[in-house]
Protein backbone atom coordinates (compact mmCIF):
# COMPACT_ATOMS: atom_id res chain seq x y z
CA UNK A 1 0.00 0.00 0.00
CA UNK A 2 1.31 3.36 -1.06
CA UNK A 3 -0.04 6.55 0.61
CA UNK A 4 -0.11 9.77 -2.16
CA UNK A 5 -0.19 13.16 0.24
CA UNK A 6 -3.03 15.56 -0.60
CA UNK A 7 -1.29 17.98 -3.39
CA UNK A 8 1.31 15.32 -4.24
CA UNK A 9 1.85 12.79 -6.64
CA UNK A 10 3.88 9.34 -6.90
CA UNK A 11 4.37 7.04 -10.02
CA UNK A 12 3.99 3.23 -9.88
CA UNK A 13 4.78 0.15 -12.40
CA UNK A 14 2.51 -2.26 -13.40
CA UNK A 15 3.08 -5.82 -14.83
CA UNK A 16 0.87 -6.69 -17.45
CA UNK A 17 -1.97 -8.94 -15.39
CA UNK A 18 -1.34 -6.67 -12.47
CA UNK A 19 -4.13 -4.81 -10.50
CA UNK A 20 -4.10 -1.54 -9.59
CA UNK A 21 -6.74 0.09 -6.80
CA UNK A 22 -7.13 3.55 -6.04
CA UNK A 23 -8.82 4.82 -2.82
CA UNK A 24 -9.61 8.03 -2.26
CA UNK A 25 -9.56 7.82 1.61
CA UNK A 26 -12.28 10.76 2.21
CA UNK A 27 -14.47 10.34 -0.47
CA UNK A 28 -13.27 13.92 -1.96
CA UNK A 29 -10.20 13.53 -3.77
CA UNK A 30 -10.12 13.23 -7.29
CA UNK A 31 -6.91 11.18 -8.72
CA UNK A 32 -5.33 12.70 -11.95
CA UNK A 33 -3.77 9.57 -13.44
CA UNK A 34 -1.35 9.45 -16.80
CA UNK A 35 0.13 5.86 -17.99
CA UNK A 36 3.13 5.35 -19.96
CA UNK A 37 4.67 2.07 -21.59
CA UNK A 38 7.19 0.75 -19.27
CA UNK A 39 9.52 0.17 -22.34
CA UNK A 40 8.54 3.38 -24.45
CA UNK A 41 7.50 7.01 -23.16
CA UNK A 42 6.53 7.83 -26.36
CA UNK A 43 3.64 5.59 -26.02
CA UNK A 44 1.15 6.66 -23.58
CA UNK A 45 -2.40 6.74 -22.11
CA UNK A 46 -4.47 9.16 -24.73
CA UNK A 47 -7.63 10.69 -23.33
CA UNK A 48 -8.72 11.34 -27.38
CA UNK A 49 -8.27 7.78 -28.26
CA UNK A 50 -10.34 6.32 -25.50
CA UNK A 51 -13.46 8.45 -26.38
CA UNK A 52 -13.11 7.06 -29.88
CA UNK A 53 -12.72 3.30 -28.62
CA UNK A 54 -15.40 3.35 -26.07
CA UNK A 55 -17.31 5.54 -28.44
CA UNK A 56 -18.10 7.63 -24.64
CA UNK A 57 -17.18 10.57 -23.27
CA UNK A 58 -16.17 9.53 -19.92
CA UNK A 59 -14.68 6.59 -18.14
CA UNK A 60 -16.67 3.68 -16.43
CA UNK A 61 -16.25 0.18 -15.24
CA UNK A 62 -16.04 -2.15 -18.53
CA UNK A 63 -13.87 0.83 -20.41
CA UNK A 64 -10.29 0.53 -22.26
CA UNK A 65 -7.71 2.70 -21.35
CA UNK A 66 -5.71 3.08 -25.03
CA UNK A 67 -2.75 4.13 -26.01
CA UNK A 68 -2.23 6.75 -28.78
CA UNK A 69 -1.22 3.72 -30.54
CA UNK A 70 -4.37 2.27 -29.52
CA UNK A 71 -3.38 -0.36 -27.69
CA UNK A 72 -5.43 -1.35 -24.78
CA UNK A 73 -3.00 -0.10 -21.79
CA UNK A 74 -5.80 -0.81 -18.66
CA UNK A 75 -9.03 -2.03 -18.24
CA UNK A 76 -11.30 -0.68 -15.99
CA UNK A 77 -12.84 -3.76 -13.39
CA UNK A 78 -14.05 -2.35 -10.79
CA UNK A 79 -15.61 0.83 -9.59
CA UNK A 80 -17.40 1.07 -6.35
CA UNK A 81 -18.71 4.62 -6.67
CA UNK A 82 -20.12 3.56 -10.33
CA UNK A 83 -19.41 6.88 -11.45
CA UNK A 84 -18.67 8.48 -14.96
CA UNK A 85 -14.80 10.01 -14.47
CA UNK A 86 -13.90 12.94 -16.02
CA UNK A 87 -12.02 12.65 -19.76
CA UNK A 88 -12.34 16.37 -20.91
CA UNK A 89 -10.79 19.06 -18.92
CA UNK A 90 -6.88 19.29 -18.45
CA UNK A 91 -5.35 18.76 -15.29
CA UNK A 92 -4.73 21.59 -13.40
CA UNK A 93 -1.25 24.22 -14.23
CA UNK A 94 0.31 26.87 -13.11
CA UNK A 95 -1.55 29.14 -15.24
CA UNK A 96 -4.94 28.09 -14.43
CA UNK A 97 -4.19 28.77 -10.78
CA UNK A 98 -2.79 32.49 -11.79
CA UNK A 99 -6.31 32.80 -13.42
CA UNK A 100 -8.01 32.24 -9.94
CA UNK A 101 -5.77 34.48 -8.10
CA UNK A 102 -3.13 31.90 -6.89
CA UNK A 103 0.02 31.93 -8.38
CA UNK A 104 3.01 29.66 -7.36
CA UNK A 105 0.35 27.10 -6.69
CA UNK A 106 1.05 23.19 -6.96
CA UNK A 107 -0.28 21.84 -9.82
CA UNK A 108 -1.47 18.07 -11.39
CA UNK A 109 1.42 19.08 -14.02
CA UNK A 110 4.30 19.63 -12.06
CA UNK A 111 2.89 16.75 -10.21
CA UNK A 112 3.23 14.97 -13.17
CA UNK A 113 6.76 15.68 -14.19
CA UNK A 114 8.08 15.71 -10.92
CA UNK A 115 6.77 12.50 -10.48
CA UNK A 116 8.69 11.39 -13.24
CA UNK A 117 11.57 12.86 -12.96
CA UNK A 118 12.05 11.59 -9.57
CA UNK A 119 11.78 8.28 -11.13
CA UNK A 120 14.66 8.91 -13.78
CA UNK A 121 11.46 9.65 -16.44
CA UNK A 122 10.72 12.48 -18.72
CA UNK A 123 7.98 12.91 -21.59
CA UNK A 124 8.59 16.66 -23.07
CA UNK A 125 5.15 17.50 -23.01
CA UNK A 126 1.41 16.58 -21.05
CA UNK A 127 -0.70 14.36 -22.49
CA UNK A 128 -4.71 14.87 -21.14
CA UNK A 129 -5.15 13.18 -17.81
CA UNK A 130 -7.63 10.49 -16.91
CA UNK A 131 -9.73 12.65 -13.53
CA UNK A 132 -10.64 9.76 -11.48
CA UNK A 133 -13.44 10.43 -8.97
CA UNK A 134 -14.08 13.67 -11.27
CA UNK A 135 -17.42 14.60 -11.55
CA UNK A 136 -17.92 17.02 -14.44
CA UNK A 137 -21.59 17.19 -15.54
CA UNK A 138 -22.35 17.68 -19.41
CA UNK A 139 -25.45 19.59 -20.09
CA UNK A 140 -27.89 19.06 -23.43
CA UNK A 141 -25.73 22.57 -24.53
CA UNK A 142 -22.41 20.69 -24.39
CA UNK A 143 -21.63 22.96 -20.84
CA UNK A 144 -19.71 21.33 -18.39
CA UNK A 145 -20.10 22.07 -14.72
CA UNK A 146 -17.73 21.11 -11.95
CA UNK A 147 -19.05 19.27 -8.98
CA UNK A 148 -17.63 17.84 -5.54
CA UNK A 149 -17.17 14.18 -6.11
CA UNK A 150 -19.90 11.73 -5.70
CA UNK A 151 -18.29 9.59 -3.34
CA UNK A 152 -17.79 7.97 -0.11
CA UNK A 153 -14.82 7.67 1.87
CA UNK A 154 -13.31 4.28 1.09
CA UNK A 155 -14.63 4.44 -2.82
CA UNK A 156 -11.93 3.17 -4.93
CA UNK A 157 -11.51 2.34 -8.66
CA UNK A 158 -9.66 -1.46 -9.63
CA UNK A 159 -7.66 -1.35 -13.49
CA UNK A 160 -5.78 -4.34 -14.63
CA UNK A 161 -3.06 -3.69 -16.65
CA UNK A 162 -3.05 -5.34 -20.08
CA UNK A 163 0.63 -3.94 -21.34
CA UNK A 164 3.55 -3.61 -18.27
CA UNK A 165 3.17 0.29 -17.86
CA UNK A 166 4.29 3.09 -15.20
CA UNK A 167 1.30 5.24 -14.08
CA UNK A 168 1.74 8.47 -12.65
CA UNK A 169 -1.18 9.63 -9.67
CA UNK A 170 -1.53 13.27 -8.58
CA UNK A 171 -3.66 13.96 -5.56
CA UNK A 172 -5.17 17.16 -7.42
CA UNK A 173 -4.29 19.97 -5.29
CA UNK A 174 -7.01 22.11 -6.45
CA UNK A 175 -8.59 23.96 -3.41
CA UNK A 176 -10.61 27.22 -4.73
CA UNK A 177 -13.11 25.29 -7.12
CA UNK A 178 -15.14 22.59 -5.35
CA UNK A 179 -13.78 19.47 -7.93
CA UNK A 180 -12.44 18.05 -4.54
CA UNK A 181 -15.01 18.88 -2.26
CA UNK A 182 -17.02 21.55 -0.66
CA UNK A 183 -14.43 21.67 2.44
CA UNK A 184 -11.75 22.53 -0.44
CA UNK A 185 -9.16 21.05 1.74
CA UNK A 186 -7.04 17.80 -0.90
CA UNK A 187 -6.62 14.63 1.15
CA UNK A 188 -4.44 11.57 0.45
CA UNK A 189 -5.59 8.60 -1.94
CA UNK A 190 -4.16 4.88 -1.44
CA UNK A 191 -2.39 3.11 -4.12
CA UNK A 192 -2.31 -0.56 -4.03
CA UNK A 193 -1.06 -3.12 -6.66
CA UNK A 194 -3.09 -6.14 -5.64
CA UNK A 195 -0.23 -8.67 -6.27
CA UNK A 196 2.33 -7.31 -4.48
CA UNK A 197 4.67 -10.43 -4.89
CA UNK A 198 5.03 -9.61 -8.54
CA UNK A 199 4.92 -5.55 -7.94
CA UNK A 200 7.77 -2.90 -8.62
CA UNK A 201 6.81 0.19 -7.09
CA UNK A 202 9.44 2.11 -8.58
CA UNK A 203 8.97 4.40 -5.84
CA UNK A 204 9.54 2.88 -3.03
CA UNK B 1 -6.43 31.32 -51.54
CA UNK B 2 -5.04 28.06 -50.99
CA UNK B 3 -6.58 24.80 -52.08
CA UNK B 4 -5.96 21.61 -49.70
CA UNK B 5 -6.64 17.68 -51.44
CA UNK B 6 -9.27 15.97 -49.94
CA UNK B 7 -6.66 13.49 -48.26
CA UNK B 8 -3.97 15.84 -47.97
CA UNK B 9 -2.75 18.49 -45.33
CA UNK B 10 -0.96 21.55 -45.82
CA UNK B 11 0.44 24.79 -43.39
CA UNK B 12 0.57 28.53 -43.10
CA UNK B 13 1.82 31.29 -41.13
CA UNK B 14 -0.78 33.52 -39.53
CA UNK B 15 0.01 36.62 -37.94
CA UNK B 16 -1.27 37.92 -34.84
CA UNK B 17 -4.55 40.27 -36.01
CA UNK B 18 -4.97 38.36 -39.25
CA UNK B 19 -8.30 36.06 -40.02
CA UNK B 20 -8.24 32.55 -40.93
CA UNK B 21 -11.10 31.44 -43.23
CA UNK B 22 -11.49 27.33 -43.48
CA UNK B 23 -13.90 26.85 -46.30
CA UNK B 24 -15.38 23.23 -47.26
CA UNK B 25 -16.05 22.98 -51.11
CA UNK B 26 -19.14 19.95 -50.69
CA UNK B 27 -20.10 20.50 -47.77
CA UNK B 28 -18.91 17.17 -46.46
CA UNK B 29 -15.72 17.37 -45.45
CA UNK B 30 -14.33 17.52 -41.97
CA UNK B 31 -11.04 19.43 -41.57
CA UNK B 32 -8.98 18.12 -38.86
CA UNK B 33 -6.82 21.11 -37.34
CA UNK B 34 -3.83 21.81 -35.42
CA UNK B 35 -1.79 25.19 -33.83
CA UNK B 36 1.70 26.20 -32.63
CA UNK B 37 3.13 28.86 -31.60
CA UNK B 38 5.60 30.35 -34.77
CA UNK B 39 7.98 30.91 -32.15
CA UNK B 40 7.92 27.45 -29.90
CA UNK B 41 6.42 24.70 -31.20
CA UNK B 42 6.54 23.37 -27.04
CA UNK B 43 3.39 25.64 -27.44
CA UNK B 44 0.19 24.13 -28.79
CA UNK B 45 -3.65 24.57 -29.17
CA UNK B 46 -4.96 22.15 -26.90
CA UNK B 47 -8.10 20.50 -26.60
CA UNK B 48 -8.66 19.86 -23.02
CA UNK B 49 -7.26 23.56 -22.14
CA UNK B 50 -10.36 24.62 -24.61
CA UNK B 51 -13.17 22.86 -23.11
CA UNK B 52 -11.50 23.71 -19.71
CA UNK B 53 -11.86 27.57 -20.09
CA UNK B 54 -14.88 27.85 -22.30
CA UNK B 55 -16.60 25.66 -20.14
CA UNK B 56 -18.02 23.40 -23.32
CA UNK B 57 -17.35 20.39 -25.05
CA UNK B 58 -17.62 21.41 -28.67
CA UNK B 59 -16.41 24.73 -30.13
CA UNK B 60 -18.72 27.13 -31.86
CA UNK B 61 -18.61 30.98 -32.46
CA UNK B 62 -17.20 33.01 -30.38
CA UNK B 63 -14.65 30.41 -28.51
CA UNK B 64 -11.36 30.71 -27.57
CA UNK B 65 -8.78 28.01 -28.58
CA UNK B 66 -6.17 28.48 -25.97
CA UNK B 67 -2.72 26.74 -25.63
CA UNK B 68 -1.81 24.13 -23.11
CA UNK B 69 -0.24 27.68 -21.51
CA UNK B 70 -3.46 28.87 -21.31
CA UNK B 71 -3.00 31.82 -23.93
CA UNK B 72 -5.11 32.76 -26.61
CA UNK B 73 -4.08 31.91 -29.93
CA UNK B 74 -7.28 32.12 -31.94
CA UNK B 75 -10.87 32.98 -32.02
CA UNK B 76 -13.74 31.30 -33.57
CA UNK B 77 -14.86 34.71 -34.99
CA UNK B 78 -17.71 33.28 -37.56
CA UNK B 79 -19.07 30.02 -38.25
CA UNK B 80 -21.57 29.88 -41.28
CA UNK B 81 -22.72 26.26 -40.70
CA UNK B 82 -23.62 27.56 -36.74
CA UNK B 83 -22.18 23.75 -35.65
CA UNK B 84 -20.90 22.31 -32.71
CA UNK B 85 -17.20 21.66 -33.95
CA UNK B 86 -16.02 18.41 -32.40
CA UNK B 87 -13.13 18.69 -29.75
CA UNK B 88 -13.67 14.87 -28.39
CA UNK B 89 -12.30 12.57 -30.97
CA UNK B 90 -8.71 11.50 -31.98
CA UNK B 91 -7.50 12.37 -35.37
CA UNK B 92 -7.48 9.50 -37.52
CA UNK B 93 -4.24 7.13 -36.98
CA UNK B 94 -2.84 4.40 -39.24
CA UNK B 95 -3.61 2.14 -36.46
CA UNK B 96 -7.18 3.21 -36.62
CA UNK B 97 -7.38 1.87 -40.40
CA UNK B 98 -5.76 -1.10 -39.16
CA UNK B 99 -8.68 -1.63 -37.15
CA UNK B 100 -11.36 -0.55 -39.88
CA UNK B 101 -9.18 -3.44 -42.17
CA UNK B 102 -7.64 -0.80 -44.27
CA UNK B 103 -3.87 -1.01 -43.32
CA UNK B 104 -1.64 1.83 -45.13
CA UNK B 105 -4.65 4.28 -45.26
CA UNK B 106 -3.47 7.99 -45.26
CA UNK B 107 -4.41 9.54 -42.20
CA UNK B 108 -4.72 12.61 -40.49
CA UNK B 109 -2.19 12.19 -37.86
CA UNK B 110 0.71 11.40 -40.75
CA UNK B 111 -0.95 14.29 -42.28
CA UNK B 112 0.11 16.65 -39.60
CA UNK B 113 3.70 15.29 -39.42
CA UNK B 114 3.90 15.66 -43.36
CA UNK B 115 2.57 18.98 -43.39
CA UNK B 116 5.19 19.99 -40.75
CA UNK B 117 8.52 18.35 -41.78
CA UNK B 118 7.54 19.89 -45.13
CA UNK B 119 8.01 23.32 -43.67
CA UNK B 120 10.57 22.34 -41.41
CA UNK B 121 9.13 21.60 -38.02
CA UNK B 122 8.31 18.87 -36.26
CA UNK B 123 5.99 17.78 -32.99
CA UNK B 124 7.27 15.12 -31.33
CA UNK B 125 3.86 13.98 -30.24
CA UNK B 126 0.33 14.51 -31.86
CA UNK B 127 -1.73 16.61 -30.46
CA UNK B 128 -5.70 15.81 -29.77
CA UNK B 129 -7.06 17.80 -32.97
CA UNK B 130 -10.04 20.32 -33.29
CA UNK B 131 -12.00 18.81 -35.89
CA UNK B 132 -13.74 21.53 -37.77
CA UNK B 133 -17.05 20.34 -39.85
CA UNK B 134 -16.90 16.99 -37.65
CA UNK B 135 -20.55 15.93 -36.26
CA UNK B 136 -20.33 14.30 -33.22
CA UNK B 137 -23.45 14.57 -31.26
CA UNK B 138 -23.32 13.20 -27.23
CA UNK B 139 -26.43 11.78 -25.92
CA UNK B 140 -27.23 11.95 -22.52
CA UNK B 141 -25.40 8.29 -21.30
CA UNK B 142 -22.31 10.11 -22.93
CA UNK B 143 -22.19 8.08 -25.73
CA UNK B 144 -20.79 9.79 -29.01
CA UNK B 145 -21.63 9.13 -32.50
CA UNK B 146 -20.43 9.86 -36.04
CA UNK B 147 -22.39 11.84 -38.25
CA UNK B 148 -21.61 13.55 -41.95
CA UNK B 149 -21.31 17.45 -41.44
CA UNK B 150 -24.16 19.27 -40.96
CA UNK B 151 -23.35 21.63 -43.60
CA UNK B 152 -24.26 23.16 -46.88
CA UNK B 153 -21.22 23.46 -49.79
CA UNK B 154 -19.55 26.43 -49.18
CA UNK B 155 -19.74 26.24 -45.53
CA UNK B 156 -16.71 28.65 -43.61
CA UNK B 157 -15.70 29.13 -40.46
CA UNK B 158 -13.43 32.15 -39.20
CA UNK B 159 -10.85 32.57 -37.22
CA UNK B 160 -8.92 35.79 -35.63
CA UNK B 161 -5.32 34.71 -34.69
CA UNK B 162 -4.63 36.76 -31.45
CA UNK B 163 -0.66 35.63 -31.60
CA UNK B 164 1.65 34.70 -34.00
CA UNK B 165 0.81 30.41 -35.03
CA UNK B 166 1.18 28.13 -37.58
CA UNK B 167 -2.01 26.20 -38.36
CA UNK B 168 -2.20 22.63 -39.95
CA UNK B 169 -5.20 21.51 -41.82
CA UNK B 170 -5.76 17.89 -42.73
CA UNK B 171 -8.44 17.72 -44.98
CA UNK B 172 -9.65 13.98 -43.31
CA UNK B 173 -9.22 11.06 -45.52
CA UNK B 174 -11.62 9.08 -43.32
CA UNK B 175 -13.60 7.33 -46.15
CA UNK B 176 -14.90 4.01 -44.44
CA UNK B 177 -17.43 5.62 -41.67
CA UNK B 178 -19.51 8.55 -42.71
CA UNK B 179 -17.88 11.32 -40.92
CA UNK B 180 -17.05 13.39 -44.43
CA UNK B 181 -20.75 12.65 -45.76
CA UNK B 182 -22.59 9.29 -46.87
CA UNK B 183 -20.76 9.42 -50.22
CA UNK B 184 -17.51 8.81 -48.14
CA UNK B 185 -15.50 10.68 -50.63
CA UNK B 186 -12.61 12.92 -49.05
CA UNK B 187 -12.96 16.30 -51.25
CA UNK B 188 -11.11 19.79 -50.75
CA UNK B 189 -10.75 22.48 -48.29
CA UNK B 190 -10.34 25.84 -48.98
CA UNK B 191 -8.52 28.04 -46.96
CA UNK B 192 -7.63 32.02 -47.08
CA UNK B 193 -5.93 34.18 -45.16
CA UNK B 194 -7.82 37.28 -45.37
CA UNK B 195 -5.08 40.01 -45.11
CA UNK B 196 -3.03 38.92 -47.59
CA UNK B 197 -0.21 41.70 -48.33
CA UNK B 198 0.71 40.78 -44.67
CA UNK B 199 0.05 37.04 -44.94
CA UNK B 200 2.97 34.88 -44.58
CA UNK B 201 1.81 31.39 -46.23
CA UNK B 202 4.91 28.99 -45.44
CA UNK B 203 4.02 26.77 -47.72
CA UNK B 204 3.72 28.97 -50.72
Amino acid sequence: MKRIKGRYSDAVTLRRGQDLKVTTETGNQVADMWAFSLNDMTEYMSMEHCRSINSLIHVTAGCSLVSNRRRTMLRVTHDSAEMRHDTLLCPCTSELYEELGAPGHRSCTANLHEALERHGLSCPFTPASLNVFMNVPVAGDGSVTRLPPPCQPGDHVCFTAEMDVVVVLSACPQDITPINGDARTPTDLLVEILDPSDSKAISQ
